[in-house]
């Protein structure tokens, strides 16, 4: 089916749009990973993740909750689910209790956009396999015939577009227990009945119905691109989806894939390079350190504060990648107070902060041991140098930007320009003002005209 | 995969049992019509119908439970789901309450074998596609992964086998409301996902595994036997499945097959031929008048009595047919008593009477208004005149059985012939004794040597 | 409340119905066992009791079932908790599973007049201490505030009435968990807390609110009388009580009080005099013989069939007592059909046989070993032979009663008089009819004018 | 009962304690008001609530949830329940669902102590009559026979006592439900049946058996002190109590009776004096400005923030008061992070400001409009001027307090002692440091040697 709304469009665009067909891919790596990542994506650095799903009901350990029960049979879980609940009482029975029942997705778009995030990317299926809209491929493992009886990718969706934020989609490809998933993987994923019968199908349904302006892949590891052809995939979703001129996807498309193949790169979950990376990457980090999923135990302690959460994506942005922050709602669907303050602090930083961290690019050098430690980030001319302690002091010294007579330092958020002076070879002292308070933690230097 | 394990058999077969290779059948309905019904299926006259699944739950109107509600949307059913139910509950949230803690195989199996039924057939599907077995096609919608968490259609056949009887699956072609389904038929089922993602690979799995010795086929009607491809199935059940030699199968395989194609016919539920057809048939008929699956709130009005069930017994009997006869089991995994005690009645009136039922053929004439009416079955030269009402009186007149000289006339459990005369032309009048008391209501002359 | 209450209408007794006065009980056995037993009781002969409450709900073991479980710790029970449970699952946690969704007063009501029964006894609290109306002195654990949000015992007693059957309560003394209760045990009952505080306020509110004919005590053996005050209630209860002209009770009213104070004697559960007692007794059975309360995995083997039940009232009705045949409500609200069936067919034997039952007094003989065995009831000069096998034979001798000229013998439902000679001495033959048949298994030989 | 032990405690103080026999209290408001209040309830300052009940399980509007759908039939309520749950669904069917599993006292106590609170009050039992504890007088109503299955009010208490904090119990007068208490209203309180039976006894075993520090009267506004026998009780409190010591009471007695009679005032809610009080007074405030339970729908703009909490808290110790703040404790038994964040917050601040908070006492002028807004408290002869906004300059004026030669100023954290001068008539301006960075807004100056 998809196969012919490819034809068409290829036939429509065969009439109407054929000088692009010159950039027409070919399913092979070489093909694919040669297209260039949309613009938008580069600019928008900051984004929210949200994991929602059948294990936001047990809310308990993570959203890996039904793994660590059944697959690596984890005492912990085990022991949870002999205390809490009955003999023979299954992960399905989870289902009916995910209600959603305080779910208002413009409510939750409105913290989302609070918070600066300029994409929100929601699981529309994890591991578990339980569709968060009516997958006809997942009847009865999905959010309109289960629990919440309703379309949350839908939903969520047009709440988000709304705000002009992009949506993106979450997909993991293989599932814990699919059955059939499990008998390719007993072929040593010769048979491929679950790849044809479900994952594509879903797929392209999915990207056909939602536009997602981002695709997140998952859940590949298990085997190989082959297997999943992903670059069949890629090579419709780039030339002939709906989405083909706005769509990003993440690099996760089979065993090996990872770190070197696809959109940009997400490498291991909150992988953080080193120095500055030749390839656009994306940090994504869970507010709660210890889950993506909700935990109805979670404490104060197994939380990043906002200061860290700044620190991280500052030190993210000065690498040239984007920062992708993870809450999971609860079942009842709110985002817990925990994280709505968070992310409000976050939005409320960016105010002040945005310009040294939207549309940026990464500077010549990115991090330095100045006064405290400072990252740079840059656009043109314009240098950002944003530090995330406070200096205690009021003088303040940058070694790497070299200046000239032309160059004006500010501070972010304080109308008066600073008086500087330069220093030998390289380098300029910055008389500090008294800086405003923040629970962020986080202030940022502007240097026009610098090299 | 099932084909290629068609085409390995195949493969076994061109090795070793070429003579058979003579009575392969073409998937075409001329071919597979003249298939003989195996032996067995006439001998047994008398089987159990058993309907379990997620509509034992709610217990209420009917197994059609959820179509009446969400289908029709009967105004019965929606009352009993929103004065019991809160809003948003949905029809996949009884899964969870179908139990089965209760169930002893071996106990319901004593049941029905203590019935005199020589076969069970159990949904393993019905149209609600919940399978009560762990279908790698129906993941999360089995009882397996739900609610019993257990593999019915295995625990109850091998109690049936551990006591020689026969054990047949019932199982629905279409699936209310799968959402493939849907878009097929939405298609005018011009696509067959359905079929080759689901029904089919189904299907042949449950063969596979199974090994039922009957198929009753149902939920065929929407859709033309093309559609379901019924004849491939056929085919490959008859000439290549495990159960080649041995199984039967009814006539529901498509819009317009009942009655026409396939094994014996069923025709219309509790279809009730007015004179002998030619084609061997079945009667299926449940003891609840109003349901097939169990309702919680039955009343004994609703309910066949035990000599309304004998009756209905041998009409079909005498007619050629076999009595399929159903009881819903409740969701805890019981046979209410009520149903055990019709099922124990009906055993031991065939304890004394079986001889006039098992392994009997018509006879010459099916029925008769005798002194009371009688039914005629027949085993060689041995005539069966069963009658079901009491004659209320000592003598009793036949007039269809030509009698001789070595005619005997006994009745069945009473040890001593009784005395007879011939009537002018033809018949007889046979002198009763006492008759014993028996709640089924019903006795049987035997006629030793007439014609 | 109460004593004011009594004062009240001993106050209106002295304006008006002085004459009575002089029949006035004083709280002591001597003056209350002098009571009479009000008329009615002696004659309505069969009864059906009703055990209905949480223990409805896990429906396994029987309604003792919170005994056993948590009292007695019987393994079967705690086995049964472990397996199908959640720890921690307390029997409390039951309550709200006890929906009543089906129950209609007058539906349940049918079933017990059809039964023949002429008066119903409905456990308005058992053991557990549930009650199954809105005791102020039980809140949150009875069914208005719980489960059925309903007040059973007005809604039943009013489907009763209308049809003219007479209403009993049953009522438990004592609580097998109450604290309250539980304390003044620990103290060997010096304190009286319980009694003062929750059981003789409910008792009192219990008469006055719902005037029931006959209050069934129960509960009472860990406690003397002395305890429960039982003499002080008695003595309001006949004195003073809007039912004291017509209310009946039994002989449970403390330690040692069974078959010995009191009204008429219950003495042990399912007690049988051997020989004609000299006290007005009554013999409760359950037709499931392993629990009063409802069961969900019953048997048929473990139930009275019919024929049982009728031998076991005639044999109680021959010597002088009340028969109160018990069933269970499923904790839906139904009466199982195989209860049902039971007790129609009673209704339908006593259709027939009802005169040589009702109202009838026990004879000079109460027993013979007949041709079978034969019961006696009589009224005046008519004496009844109930025999509850089928003799298998036309003539029939009894050797007790003395015939005169007048004597007529007839069978009951038979219209013609039957033919009869005396035998030497006393005792008559009989010429049997063909008897008609019945599921019960029992017939009645009316004999008027003998002695 | 209770009456007893207070005989015999007063029979052994006869014999021992002879001399503070001059101290007893006869049962009424002008002995009972002169009773001094125990010092240790002045000098700890702040203490936390703790609203914890079955309204934790709906956790939807506010604890008064059972009032506002059933008694108010408030349509917000009456709509949340008939949208998420069955008709007939009561709030006795919440208890089950309120599980505590996640709760660990010593965890939840280890929060209480991080914030700097001295005492802790925990709801033993709001208005529902829901007990946390297992009140012989609330049978299956109640945390150990119901939900938890264990002692709240034991476990709490055990672990807020090792870590040396004072323990409070809140307790509700009047169940609004409460059928007994019911009836006495519509009495005109003339009956009291509930108190006597069920109030009075419980109120007096909570105390024997938990000793409170503290007592928390609710709930006593329909009825005059009368009714409740509120004298009679707090005499025994005082007398003969296990605590007679130590507790402290507050002033909900009766109607008419708060901000007038009993140990310290709270008058109503959230009642804030404008001026000093002449006696001591105890504010209440719940984090979540809506609810005093907890509620899974809140958003943060209902939440109290740090700095307002603090504002309030010094506030109202600068006129004298206790500042009780309230969390409600989820169902699973957790602190939500967002109430341990603000909990930790209030703590951090009180470790370097707590000096001019605990054991302080109102000076002669409570607040001043300095720079920006102070606060004063006192010990002796040193006074701390506390402000909860930056006064983003350096020099800080202050007029109230009278400067000596040998004054000094610090500010709280800052070792350093600041330079400052007198000003005319009175007062001093003082030079203030850079001031550290804290979330909570709020600075204190310690003067030493000033008056």
């Amino acid at each position: 089916m998809q196969v012919t709304r490819g034809q068409i469009s290829l036939f429509l665009c065969l009439l109407s749009c054929a000088s692009s067909l010159g950039t027409r891919y070919t399913p092979d790596w070489a093909s694919l990973d040669a297209r260039p990542i949309p613009e938008w994506y580069d600019e928008v650095k900051f984004g929210i993740f949200v994991h929602w799903g059948v294990f936001s009901v047990p809310a308990f350990g993570s959203e890996w909750f039904w793994w660590y029960w059944k697959g690596a049979q984890n005492p912990n879980y085990i022991q949870f689910m002999t205390k809490n609940y009955p003999p023979g009482f299954s992960y399905t029975d989870f289902a009916p209790e995910f209600h959603a029942q305080f779910f208002d997705p413009d409510e939750m778009a409105d913290i989302f956009e609070a918070s600066g995030a300029k994409y929100v990317v929601l699981t529309n299926k994890h591991h578990e396999g339980f569709t968060n809209w009516g997958s006809p491929y997942s009847w009865n493992w999905n959010s309109v015939d289960n629990g919440p009886h309703r379309d949350l990718v839908a939903d969520l969706g047009a709440a988000i577009r709304k705000r002009s934020l992009h949506y993106g989609l979450y997909n993991s490809l293989y599932e814990w227990f699919n059955p059939i998933y499990l008998s390719d993987k007993q072929s040593g994923f010769k048979t491929r009945d679950y790849v044809e019968k479900k994952a594509m199908p879903e797929l392209y349904e999915l990207v056909n119905r939602y536009k997602p302006d981002l695709i997140w892949s998952d859940g590949d590891w298990e085997a190989p691109d082959t297997y999943w052809n992903s670059t069949g995939f890629l090579a419709w979703l780039y030339n002939d989806s709906p989405v083909k001129d706005v769509v990003v996807t993440n690099d996760r498309w089979g065993l090996g894939c990872y770190c070197k193949h696809g959109g940009y790169y997400n490498c291991a979950d909150k992988f953080t390079p080193g120095k500055l990376p030749d390839h656009k990457w994306e940090k994504c980090q869970s507010v709660d350190t210890i889950s993506w999923g909700y935990r109805r135990n979670m404490k104060l302690s197994e939380l990043m504060d906002l200061p860290s959460i700044i620190k991280d994506m500052v030190y993210v942005v000065a690498l040239g990648g984007n920062y992708l922050l993870n809450v999971g709602p609860t079942s009842d669907g709110m985002i817990a107070p925990v994280f709505e303050e968070r992310l409000r602090g976050i939005g409320a930083w960016l105010k002040v902060n945005g310009e040294a961290i939207y549309a940026t690019k990464p500077w010549r050098v990115q991090a330095e041991n100045a006064t405290v430690p400072v990252w740079y980030t840059s656009k043109s001319s314009t240098v950002y140098a944003i530090f995330t302690s406070n200096p205690m002091q009021n003088s303040f010294t940058l070694s790497a930007p070299k200046t000239s007579n032309s160059t004006v330092v500010t501070l972010l958020g304080n109308p008066e320009p600073l008086k500087w002076a330069p220093l030998q070879t390289s380098g300029l002292i910055v008389l500090l003002p008294d800086l405003p308070f923040t629970p962020a933690d986080a202030w940022t230097l502007k240097l026009d005209e610098v090299a």
